[in-house]
């Protein structure tokens, strides 16, 4: 199979080692010049995966329509505020007429403004692309250990079931095991709200330091359950699937990501808890919190739909209304007595 | 409102105090003199529960009956191997007519031999007792965390949902958040089942600290999800609800489980992950890891049902059969591949 892998970040070289390793054709995409050169140098990418040498063989370019000549699959591992672009350079190259390849999103978010998940990002910029060979690929998977050979499981989405075993096969490998879904709205909304999810995890650490609430294993197991529930009810709204928010997309990305201390999200969410305000933690960031951004989509979304989401509610006020930190967890604590599933 | 707890372990006094501090009569039962003597002279139970003050006038009785005189709700909080005994003596007992106090069972496990659930024990022994007044009580509450006011959150199941509800009023508090549900097989089996797959968890710590797998937060994840996802297999084919395992008592409780280094569960998992036998395992431990009885119940279950279980399997073979855990491991790594919900 000829691979073409869109993006040098740490997934995406992670996932296009899976893909050689597994002796397919490989090519990897950056629009960095700068990047292509450090690649096919140094074989390694100090800065984003410390310690991992890839293959002297792996081949980089500039040129996106030429890395996607006769290839069955692209990956997409872009950041998500480059979707949009990446997806347009995508859809204006033209496959072999019924040659049209697997595209394969490994990318989380929703698009600001239009509230799109990526693979619908995706299939408005590519005319030749159809749903049926459109997948997602998400789950408990920080790079640097799947990089390492970490024993990892994972999800890959589609509507059709087909695609996503060809992507099952394509990428199962000793230490990556590799599930099927047929809900990928259900597995894309998984991997962007979660990260709402885990700048409220990252208030409740901010929050114990602090020493005004007693906060525990307790609090943090609590705060992830009834996160994935919230994200459940607004995932039935869309027609997810229940069973999707308590699988690998859903609540064990929400453990890796949660608890993880090299979390972005979290991070925010700490020092937020800690009583700073976000204009003052994005101060001191160079990377992006992609919950940020989510959290006020996710809350429109839940809004338009009128799906409540107490938790996406109470980190929107704190990031965007400069709500007291301590007057939010104690109104969150104390809202009315419910049954587990209410919704 | 009158409240008898029977059982004077971390867990029963730490509910004591919820229900004390919500302004109920209380009373304590415990079949050990010692105890009674202990707790009402030092007011602290030291080994327990460090560092935690009772107020002065608790009382600690062994007089199971006088106890229960004219209480209108019973807390059942007694290790798992003592509750036909205990449930026995409170069958001995008779209310008044039409003023059956609730039974709630905050003891988790499954009876050896029978494979029966705990409120499946009590309602067989206790005469004047029907379903819709037994309450099972679950969740990701650390005892050392809730007696020291941790936030927490917890289910109340009860096919009665006015019943769950009655508890659910009489032990929320400022710390203590209860959501109410009606399955309360499903939160039972939750409360059991998870202590298998918290061993299986510490088998990876033990592994990874013994270098021969790769294993890592995504390794830890994928083992709780799909653990969560065999324990809701098992639970379906009993007519639980699958949102359960999901919640409160299934995953959260085996997040608080799985990852806490106190666990005894995981300790006996870490320590085959590290290559020794259940019996050298075992003669180092004072205290009762449940998941191992209820490894071995819960397979029989599972097989009685044809429930397929392999990290159920996975666990039982390499405690009770003396495989390699490594064979066991790369086994169930390479299973064939499948769809996230196939069953």
């Amino acid at each position: 199979m000829k691979v073409t892998v869109l993006g040098t970040g740490g997934w995406g070289l992670t996932l296009g080692q899976v893909v050689y390793e597994n002796k397919n054709e490989l090519t990897f995409w950056t629009n960095s010049q700068a990047e292509v050169d450090l690649l096919s140098t140094e074989h390694q990418y100090k800065d984003k995966l410390p310690g991992v040498i890839f293959p002297a063989d792996f081949k980089y370019t500039t040129d996106m329509h030429a890395a996607l000549e006769g290839c069955d699959m692209v990956l997409i591992v872009v950041p998500s505020q480059f979707m949009a672009g990446v997806a347009a350079n995508l859809g204006s190259w033209t496959p072999a007429k019924g040659k049209e390849p697997i595209v394969v999103c490994a990318t989380k978010g929703i698009l600001e403004g239009t509230d799109q998940l990526m693979s619908e990002v995706i299939l408005e910029k590519v005319p030749w692309l159809t749903e049926d060979k459109m997948v997602a690929f998400s789950g408990p998977s920080h790079a640097e250990e799947v990089s390492r050979h970490v024993l990892t499981a994972i999800v890959a989405a589609c509507v059709n079931e087909d695609s996503a075993k060809v992507v099952q096969q394509a990428m199962s490998c000793s230490y990556l095991r590799v599930y099927t879904s047929t809900d990928i709205v259900g597995v894309e909304l998984c991997g962007s709200v979660k990260n709402v999810i885990a700048i409220a995890s990252g208030v409740l650490y901010g929050l114990e330091a602090g020493g005004k609430f007693k906060i525990g294993d307790n609090t943090r197991a609590a705060i992830l359950t009834r996160g994935q529930a919230e994200m459940c009810r607004l995932g039935k709204a869309l027609g997810a699937k229940p069973e999707t928010f308590a699988g690998l997309a859903g609540m064990g990305d929400l453990i890796v990501t949660c608890l993880s201390q090299h979390s972005r999200n979290r991070y925010v969410g700490e020092h937020i808890g800690k009583g700073e305000t976000l204009d003052q933690v994005l101060a001191g960031m160079k990377m992006i919190a992609e919950g940020v951004p989510t959290c006020r989509s996710t809350r429109a979304l839940a809004k338009k739909l009128g799906v409540e989401m107490p938790i996406v509610e109470a980190v929107y006020q704190m990031l965007f209304e400069n709500r007291k930190v301590e007057d939010v967890v104690k109104e969150i604590w104390g809202r009315e007595l419910k049954a587990e599933n209410w919704a």
